[in-house]
């Protein structure tokens, strides 16, 4: 290899590939955030596949949405998709992924749950004992290309056919660029919302955890929060 | 009391004090984070005290600074101010708060900072025994008001002279209301800064350890990333 070839030049960190034609499973495509990312990808033009333990409930979330979303059993939305979206409660959330890791074998997969606990107080952090739910996805899926992604978005701002954009950023954790680049590039196909990446999987605890502060900004400010990175410019618009 | 009295309406999250005339310490005021919020405070016209382990030192960095700030060592610092800032690095905290627990007795103090590691990947979280900084410092003083703050700011952004503004939220946690109204208030005083409420301070781990992301994100991006919370909107300026 010549010099010139070694010594390129950084590479854009907004050139990313295009994912349009990809199929995207959605774990847990029943509960509120699964619905609301399944209804906005699908909006966006990308084909999606709810998954749910039972098929028959999948079958209906999915006809409720119509924009060609299928719906099925958690097995078979992984062995279709592409990319598959976990989107279950955090208390199905090893056991679910235990049982499908055939299907998701070599799959991209982006966990987008949040281990929270509940009292008077409000939320709170759980820790999980791999560090993160995106951790003990990898833990348990170790032929998946695991992420981390999609945690801050409202799911009432998701479900809502009147708004038209989401405003707000969307940090993806992953170990490999080629994987987090795709989650990217997926984040980005929602109007108003862009990927950014923002580390490793060893950082996910904070960014699921995080998710409790932003229901005590929606207590106090009766607000459906989310997170913009401030001075990150995208490149791709100069 | 009388009905009308007991069932108020919920008070405005932006109608907050005036702190313009409360003196701010900033103990670790010689380190970057410390001595750009002092910049940036004195900038805005508080009164601003830097306190160091040595004076000396304390006394030059106030003296660079110019705007009317003072140095002096940390217990005298912590003394004379009505706010204090605790912005030393993670290894001297513990320390540093226990020998000032006579000085903080009655004070409002802001904890802003950031246990994080660093290896070859980057930054990653630490997580202290109490459950992050801003709890240890509690846990140390137990007659001091502790709240948390200013974690994302970019140290660079808050020391560059050619910077007008500072384009990010503080997120603001503490167990009282008085106490987080006060910082929110401290935060909102430098230009394009705004104070969010977010949560108590057991919320605070997630908060503290995010800046480990935002290395991440600055690194990729060659930003200097701060946060914007979405959705929330000041209702004073409506």
């Amino acid at each position: 290899m010549s010099e010139t070839e070694t010594k390129k030049p950084a590479r854009d960190p907004w050139d990313l590939p295009d994912v349009s034609g990809l199929v995207v499973g959605v774990l847990g495509g029943t509960g509120d955030q699964g619905r609301g990312l399944a209804y906005r990808l699908a909006r966006a033009g990308q084909k999606v596949i709810i998954g749910s333990r039972a098929a028959e409930r999948a079958r209906e979330a999915a006809a409720g949405l119509g924009l060609g979303v299928e719906g099925t059993d958690n097995a078979e939305c992984a062995r279709r998709s592409d990319i598959v979206i976990v989107a279950v409660p955090w208390e199905g959330h090893a056991a679910t992924l235990a049982a499908l890791r055939e299907e998701l074998r070599g799959k991209l997969v982006v966990d987008c749950v949040n281990p929270l606990g509940f009292d008077k107080q409000g939320a709170y952090a759980l820790k999980p004992e791999e560090g993160s739910a995106a951790q003990q996805a990898a833990a348990l899926l170790p032929e998946s290309r695991v992420t981390a992604a999609f945690h801050h978005l409202s799911a009432v701002l998701l479900q809502d056919e009147t708004v038209d954009e989401i405003d707000t950023d969307v940090m993806v954790l992953g170990e490999k660029r080629a994987d987090t680049d795709l989650v990217q590039a997926l984040a980005a196909r929602i109007p108003g919302m862009r990927g950014v990446y923002a580390g490793r999987l060893r950082g996910a605890h904070q960014v699921e955890s995080l998710v409790a502060n932003l229901i005590a900004v929606n207590r106090r400010y009766k607000a459906h929060a989310g997170l913009r990175v401030t001075d990150v410019q995208e490149t791709r618009d100069r």
